[in-house]
Order: C-alpha cells, then structure tokens, then sequence
C-alpha cells in the first residue's frame, strides 16, 4: 500500500484537511541508506573498469550500454517506472498525491570522460536512484510526481539534456562522438529513436524544477572543510578551435630564421592564454586542452596545428572580454611568426544561474542535517543548465578529495556521498512542499 | 665499340702509354642531356602521382614498386648492367678499364616522403642514370668499374645504404614501415631477399668513392643565387622523445592556480628550444615536430605530453652542448610548474664529413662549368653518410626554389638540375683519376 507522505509521518489516515497544514519537517529522521549507495558505486564501477583505476564508460560505448543496463536495473528495484525516452536518457517516474502538478525532476549521468572516474555524474544518479528508493521504502509519496533522470552523454556535450530542452540539433546528430559513432548512431546504440525527438522535448514550465547531486570537481570544499557547496550558478563555457597556419618543411634543412613554425607559434599562444586569463581577478578559467599538430614527423617542421580553446566564468562579459584580449594577443604572435590564426567557434553554453529559493532549500536542508555549507560557482558544465531553461534548478556539491575530477584517481568519502544524497532528499522534500 | 675515354678524348688509338699521362681534362666537353633528365623526371613522377601535385612513393608501396621497375628500364637504357640486391637496392653497373680498382658509386633514391615532391633523391637517381648513359653514348671507359645505385627505403630511415654498410638489425627488419609493410617483408616486396643480406654488406675500401646529386631542401643557394652547394658533411641527428607529466584534471574546476598542466610546460619547452638553439652562432637547428597531448579533450587539463625533440648540427659536440642547456632549462621548467621532464633517447645519426679532396673536385668541375658554389652542410640525412663509412664521399647540391621539400610544392629548375648533373659527370671523371 503507498501512502501519502503526510499519513506516514504522522501515522494518521489519509485525510484531505492535512493538505492545508502549515509545512511540516517531521520527515526529517528519514535517511538514504549511505552503504546501498556505495554498494552501487562500486558496482557501476565494473562497467569499463580500467587497470590503473577509474573508469571509461564514453558515451555511446559497450561498457556505456552496459552500466545503463545495470542503473536501469537499480530504477526499477527502486519502484520507479522506468523507461528509455526517444533521447537516449533512462527516466524513472513515480507518481505525486496532488493533481495536475508539473513534475519534479532529479538525477545525474553515468557516462565518463575517456579514462575518468568512479564518481562524476555517478553519485548524483545513484544517489537520485537512492533517493527514490528511500522513499519507496518508507512509502512516502510526495505531491509532485517525481522523476529520476540518467540524462545520456553529458560528457560529450550535455546531449541528453539539450534534446530534452530542444537545443539538440538536427546537424549535431551527425557529428562523431568519441565512441567513434554518430551521436545519432549512438542514441538508436542505446535504445532511443532519432526520429521521436520531438517527444521529448519539454518546455518552460514544464518541470517544476531539478535537483543534482554532484562532486564538487574541485578543490575548494575539500580545502576549506566544507561538506556541502550550495551551487550559485553555473558557468558559461566557450570553446573554439584555434588553427593556426604556417609552412611544414624539412626540419634538417629550413633554417631557423627561415621557418614558419605553427606549433612554436602554438606554444607563444598557449602561454598568452594562461597569461590573460591570469591577469584579472577573478575564478574564470582557461584551457587548452586538445593539440593537433601536422604532419606530426620529428623531422618536419609542424606546417599546420590545431588546438582548442575553452574559457569559463559565470559572467558571459567576462569570457567576452578575455576572448577579445586572447585574439589581439594571437594577432601579434602570427605578425611575429609569419603566421595565420584562425578561430572557430565551435559551443557557446551560456552561464545558468540557479534558483535563489532552492539554494535556501539546500541550505536549510543541510543546516539541519548539520553540515556546513558555502556558496559557489560550477566551473563545471551540468545537464543542471539546460533543465534551468525548463524551470528552477538546484544543484549541491560535496567535496572532492584533492579536487581531483575526470582521472581515475577521483574520489570522495563515503560519508560525503551518504551527506549529499542527505541533502538531496531533504531538499527535494522542501521543494514538494512549494 | 668501346674505347677508352682517353682514346675517345683525343681521337687516339688505344696505347698503354696514354694513362701514364698527366690528368687530361679535355673530356670537359661532355655533356648530359637535360632535357632527357626532365622527361624521366616527369615520367616517374607519374608513378604516386597526388592530385594536389608531387608524389606519394613511400617505399614498400605499389607505387615505389612500379616507379624502380620503371628507373630499372632507364638504367637498362642507359647500357648498365642491372640487379637488384638482397636489401633491395637498385644496382647498375659498368666495367672499368683497369683491374683491381675498386668500383665508384653514384646514385640517389626514388621513394619519397607521404606527399612528398619530384626532386628530392629523384633529380640525384635520374641524373646519375643520364651520367651513365652519356658516358655509354660518348664509348667513354672509366678507370674505375662504375656503379649507379638508387638506395631504397631513404625516407624511411636509410635502410638501403644502412644494409650496405652492414647497420641494419634484424630487430629493424620487423618494424613497420609507412607501407603499413615490416621492413623484412617490404624488401621481399620489392625483389630483395633478406636472407642474404650478408651479400649485400661493403666493408671500409670496398668502394673508391660515392658521388650523390641532391637537391638542397633548404633556401640558402637559392636566395643567395649561388649554382651549386659543395656539402662539407651530413649534420649528425639526435632524436629524442620527451615526455612531460603533469597532472590531468577538470578544466572548469581545476583553478588556474592549482594546475599541474602539461601542455603548458611543454609549450614553455617548445619555446626554450627554440630560444636555446638560436642563442648560439651556427647553422644548428631544433625542432619539435611531433606532439601528443593527452588525455586530449578540450575540457580537461592535459595530464601528460609526449613530444618529439631533434637536434642537428655538423658538430655533434654542439649538439651534446645544446641538448645539455635543454635539459637544464627543462628542470627549471618542471620545478616551476610542478611537473616532470624525461627525455628518452631514440636515434642518433653522427655527422659525417665529407672527402676533403672530393669536395675539391667538385669545386674544380663547377667551376670549369661556370658555376658558382658555396661550401655549405647537409642538414638532412642521406645515404652518403652511410657509404661514408665504407670510403670518401661527396655530395653536390643544387638550388631547391623557396627552400621547399618534402612538400608537393618542391621544385628545382631544370636548368640547376642540368648543371647539378654536368657537375656529377665531371666530379666521376676527376675522381676516377686519382
């Protein structure tokens, strides 16, 4: 038998007067069973197991498909009723006592960065499951109907959660992910259906709102001590590809006043970028990441490099500005060298602020759970920000050991995992409450 | 008929007394046909012909394949004796007039680089055979027997020459080559038989010299206008890789700080290279023209690099001096940003002078053709550094417009190509005197 939440916590029958009580906070003794958690962690873990530690479950892949498999699994021993929409994202939903209310939609993604770890994305979906599953448990039914959400490749460009807020593109469909197939090949791979996107598109207002669970992914919360970051916001992240051009010719014969060298005019370019962005105060960052040089022999002179550009900050102006500095700066290397840049912008997210009442919610949450709480950006993109096109979004951090993310050496302690997914009901009790 | 040369020269009958005669330079009318150079130049280059121009005949490959059956018909042509070795060299061949001299050996290679030009090792293979044809039209014997060689597999490491001079490892005949073949079973391939490479083996006065026309591949004759490069020596090569690890990391988390980025350690390096090898006067160069950056995605901090570092010089003790001053910036480099440097050894070619007494020669032929010359390195590798070891050898070069090679765009005039052939003929006749 489910009941609604309310009888269970005062053990009354259900009665339609309780509706109209002040809020109640008596369900604060239910807790997630912090061991389960673990437990599923490291089951997950199984799935594209590396030697060296971590994980890589790329989207797209066998091992991918696999761990999807066995979260499913874990969804439906939660009493959540499961299915794989048309994107590719595995959904639980759970039914609300209250009628006609938007949903509530919680969860994370289990797919890793090539050679990553065991927690990205991970606790925040098992946690979410855990969630569910601690108040299946404990029979309580919320007023919103509830949904867990496992969006697909949040890694290789938040796909699932774009196609749920209709940004995802017909072209984009085409490019190749590093599975080595097609985001459209690799969406049908794992049981969604290109063809019936349009179904799950969703639209402001249609949720009403989004809570994850994530690692903090940096040091910050692990340095100052703090168990829980209450996420301001989420930065706006720019990336582009960067050619540059010069003249590839043989490395025994060229001159070194006579070369048009494209990967020392690379090398000039990669410290004016951590140069600039160093220059202003400030917790925007700035990477190059990836590095292509051609032809690539020791012997020949590089004629041609390509290499990634990525800048992030909550203040869209700000990345303006450094972008704008970074180019002057690379206009003045090509004069120098005799070289060409060129840049292409290839994504654009826009920063995504979080809701203000849901970071009291987390706050609250966490204050009477007795854990310590700061305020913070997200360096790190999140499906969080495209569902806050959809409605208000909140996200909670817990540290991360080092501030070690995306290496198999990233890690956060049980008991911060167990804190977190603490958090996350607790708030998600609050937000049912709006 | 054939007639001694000297008989040929003054229009004499054969008399014994002739050779005790001082050197006799009237030959100096001889005279190559250029023209026929440029149609077999362009008539091989048929053979991997690119769209965008040039040829791609990597050694092993149909291409190359079909290219030596077409230059074997050439040296055929031109009245040699042809074979093809064990290690798959080309090997024209012609009788001397005196018995027991040791043979003179003049040649090139006909495989290129992947999209390589028409000039570099063809205008040397070409000409060689076109000197052996010219001296067959013209009934002129030398003293010396003759043999006109086309190395193969220069490209890909000098393996040709280097079975010639007895260096190729057997653990070298089962690396792969650019053919996608093993070396052992390219030179099947291509008619050798591996395991008779012992025949093929030359010890040190086993051969009285070895002649090579080649393009410069560099700018200096052509900007400085000058005909014909006289090469005081093959640089020595050092070729290390050098691996840098730093610490990968999430690229919006990780703050600018509290990075451990390899790339931007190896871009200080790339930078200090270029800073170190041009702070000393000389002709030295350094390259990096491989890199590798991983994990290589644009959103994480690269964790390690693995760079290709190449040093060349005619001094290898300017080479040890350099390197050193390489390695100690590099430790400074890695304190400073918390990283680790190590350098790994990979191949080291030492310069190899060439015969002081050739390269006089070649100055004397130039001159009495005309031309002008300028003593100058090989900063590229070739065969002749092999047969060095085995006896004098000499290099002529001729000027490579732009300083372009190992590129579809490399180009020399026909009329350079010409001189550089008339060149060779009257270094063989000089030589072939002592």
């Amino acid at each position: 038998m489910t009941i609604n939440r309310r009888q269970f916590n005062y053990g009354l029958v259900a009665s339609a007067g309780l509706l109209s009580f002040p809020r109640f906070t008596s369900q604060s003794t239910l807790r997630v069973n912090g061991q389960r958690i673990m437990d599923h962690i490291m089951a997950l873990a199984e799935f594209g197991k590396n030697p060296q530690g971590g994980a890589s479950r790329v989207a797209y892949s066998d091992a991918d498909k696999q761990g999807r498999e066995y979260v499913l699994g874990l969804m439906k021993s939660a009493k959540l009723d499961v299915k794989i929409d048309a994107a590719g994202n595995l959904i639980g939903q759970r039914a609300g006592s209250a009628g006609g209310l938007a949903p509530l939609l919680f969860g994370s993604h289990v797919d890793t960065v090539p050679e990553g770890g065991n927690y990205d994305g991970v606790v925040g979906s098992i946690s979410a499951i855990e969630v569910a599953q601690t108040l299946a448990e404990h029979n309580v039914t919320t007023r919103h109907p509830l949904e867990v959400v496992i969006f697909q490749n949040e890694e290789g460009g938040l796909i699932g959660s774009r196609a749920m807020d209709g940004e995802l593109t017909e072209k984009e469909l085409d490019l190749v992910s590093r599975s080595g197939k097609t985001i459209r090949d690799g969406i049908k791979f794992i049981g969604g259906d290109v063809s019936k996107l349009a179904d799950v598109r969703r639209r402001k207002g249609d949720i009403a709102g989004y809570l994850e669970l994530h690692i903090e992914q940096g040091g910050t919360l692990d340095t100052e001590k703090i168990k829980i970051g209450v996420v301001e916001g989420i930065v706006g992240i720019n990336w582009w590809d960067v050619t540059i051009e010069g003249f590839a010719n043989h490395a025994g014969t060229t001159a070194m006043n006579n070369r048009q060298d494209a990967l020392l005019t690379a090398a000039k370019f990669i410290e004016a970028v951590n140069r600039i962005v160093t220059s202003v105060p400030g917790r925007q960052v700035g990477t190059v990441g990836r590095i292509n040089a051609l032809p690539g022999a020791p012997n020949v002179i590089p004629g041609r490099v390509v290499l990634s550009l990525e800048l992030r900050d909550l203040d869209a102006a700000k990345i303006n500005m450094l972008f704008e500095k970074i180019q002057t700066e690379a206009q003045k290397i090509a004069t120098e060298s005799k070289t060409r840049f060129d840049f292409k912008e290839i994504n654009v997210n826009i920063p995504a602020p979080t809701d203000p009442k849901i970071r009291s919610l987390i706050s609250e949450a966490a204050r009477d759970l007795g854990l310590t709480t700061k305020l913070m950006p997200s360096g790190a993109g999140h499906d969080a920000q495209d569902m806050a096109r959809l409605g208000p979004v909140g996200m909670i951090f817990i540290p991360s050991v080092g501030g070690i993310s995306h290496s198999p050496r990233e890690f956060s302690h049980p008991e911060d995992i167990a804190n977190g997914a603490n958090v996350l009901l607790h708030t998600l009790l609050r937000l049912d409450e709006i």
